[in-house]
């Protein structure tokens, strides 16, 4: 099948173009991103003809490139990443406004935490997280709790090392940090003082699925101090059971009568109750939202 | 160049894979996909494999495809839609904590209004906005600001018609748009009321970016009543002057007195103010994200 194969080898060098940009490099030039992605310059060009022509790279007034909104459009409809950060929001909203430092909501990916939410406020503590960054599981919070769920290979390909030390309070040693898993396993939470920097501590609970499997974690990040931890584990433990419950509710027929209004549009929306059964309900044929792809130029 | 253009064509059909999945069907088999793109079975199962091989698509374990994680965090890096919502977030988090009921974030996009933040609550008014979703301009508030400041051919374009009613009280007639669309102007500000729906009432004010062009709109959809609605208006003005005010401050160059810290990053996230010093710091250099790209499986 050579046009498939074809087909395959120009996608992934595109997405070696897509890739180029990165949260601190977010514009770039053509010369920039034939460097980055190895990529001759005339053979750059070309593909970036094709990814601005579909809307999925942006020229700004500079001439630099930037990745394009489609591709956040894009993004709104993956249940695993925005249809999770919907639900869990209201949650996470409420931790944040009792504790004014940072909440957050994190998924496994690859070997790492990768962050889906976080909510901050401009006087908080010293905090490595970024929406859609990663943090390596052995030196956070979040890390711990996924890792300590995860299955064995998982565990155990982190645990073959190198865990790379942070500070000087990462776990560095795989027998403790065994040890440090099967307590986080048991209490189901856990609290990482200073791992990642000397001034913050990371604390995480898990959060589970349909079927009753972690699925991700909600941490906060607050000041590495005396206060008593102990009251915002229960916060977040109590935030975690309602993401969870909701995301049961979201998995349940529409016909079950514990199931909550809205439909297929759960997996991926939570709005007011109202707001749900009109998106799911009769209006909704003659709803205002554009269908799927009709992304009008 | 065969290539560029054999990859164009497979690129444009893998968007239509892509494009199939939406808010309400999230979760598409391989014979919906087909049906949906129009590509025929055997050229969509080609397609899929190399998207999934991509990540750009996750099969889940009921065979069904969705939209995969890749995607989401690729969107995580587009400065127009994630950079802009970092940026607004705390300031739409106050507004939404002191009424309770929805507030978004919009901008002009191909002839609709685009949702990019929506917070709500339980018990809020009905709403049709979803994150992601779109709205005509003409019958929302955040659309009627969004065109009183847009340029001539976009506005002459969705005054050429057809005006589509939603409701009996949406704008159906040119003549009247042309007035309301002055008025707004002239006020910075847009109420709707019952225009989508009978019982909802928008609220919409325009934010501005570095060289003091409108970039999107803050805007509450709260209970169409007579409870007064010119504080609304105050409180989302002054959100919009916040937002506004840090979107100059992050085009500032770094060296500037007025610049706020995090240098590029800035462009794309918005923390506490000693998160954006580490993360633009020289423990950057030490950081823990994984560099762009660098998404392991």
């Amino acid at each position: 099948m050579a046009r498939a194969s074809a087909g395959r080898s120009t996608l992934s060098r595109q997405l070696q173009l897509l890739d180029a940009f990165s949260i601190d490099s977010p514009f770039l030039s053509l010369s920039e991103l034939s460097r980055r992605s190895g990529l001759p310059v005339g053979t750059t060009h070309a593909l970036l003809a094709d990814l601005e022509e579909q809307r999925l790279v942006e020229r700004g007034a500079d001439r630099t490139y930037r990745l394009g909104i489609r591709l956040w459009e894009l993004a709104c409809r993956t249940p695993g990443a925005l249809g999770l950060r919907e639900i869990a929001m209201p949650h996470l909203q409420e931790v944040h406004g009792s504790i004014g430092q940072h909440v957050q909501l994190g998924i496994l990916s690859g070997g790492d935490v990768l962050f889906l939410e976080r909510l901050s406020s401009r006087d908080a503590v010293v905090n490595a997280t970024i929406i859609g960054g990663r943090l390596p599981l052995h030196a956070s919070a979040a890390g711990l709790v996924l890792m300590a769920d995860a299955d064995a290979a998982t565990r155990d390909e982190v645990l073959a090392g190198p865990l790379r030390s942070l500070t000087d309070a990462t776990i560095a040693d795989a027998a403790e940090l065994r040890r440090v898993l099967h307590r986080v396993r048991t209490q189901r939470f856990a609290v990482a003082d200073g791992y990642i920097h000397p001034s913050a501590r990371g604390i995480a609970v898990p959060v589970t699925g349909a079927a009753g499997e972690t699925v991700a974690s909600v941490g906060a990040v607050v000041p590495n101090d005396d206060a008593p931890w102990i009251p915002l584990v229960d916060s977040l433990q109590s935030a975690a059971e309602h993401i969870s419950a909701a995301l049961r509710a979201a998995a349940l027929p529409q016909a079950h009568p514990e199931a909550s209004p809205g439909g297929r549009y759960r997996a991926l929306v939570s709005s007011s109750d109202e707001s749900m059964q009109y998106l799911a309900g009769p209006a909704n044929r003659r709803q205002p939202h554009s269908p799927a792809g009709a992304t009008p130029r």
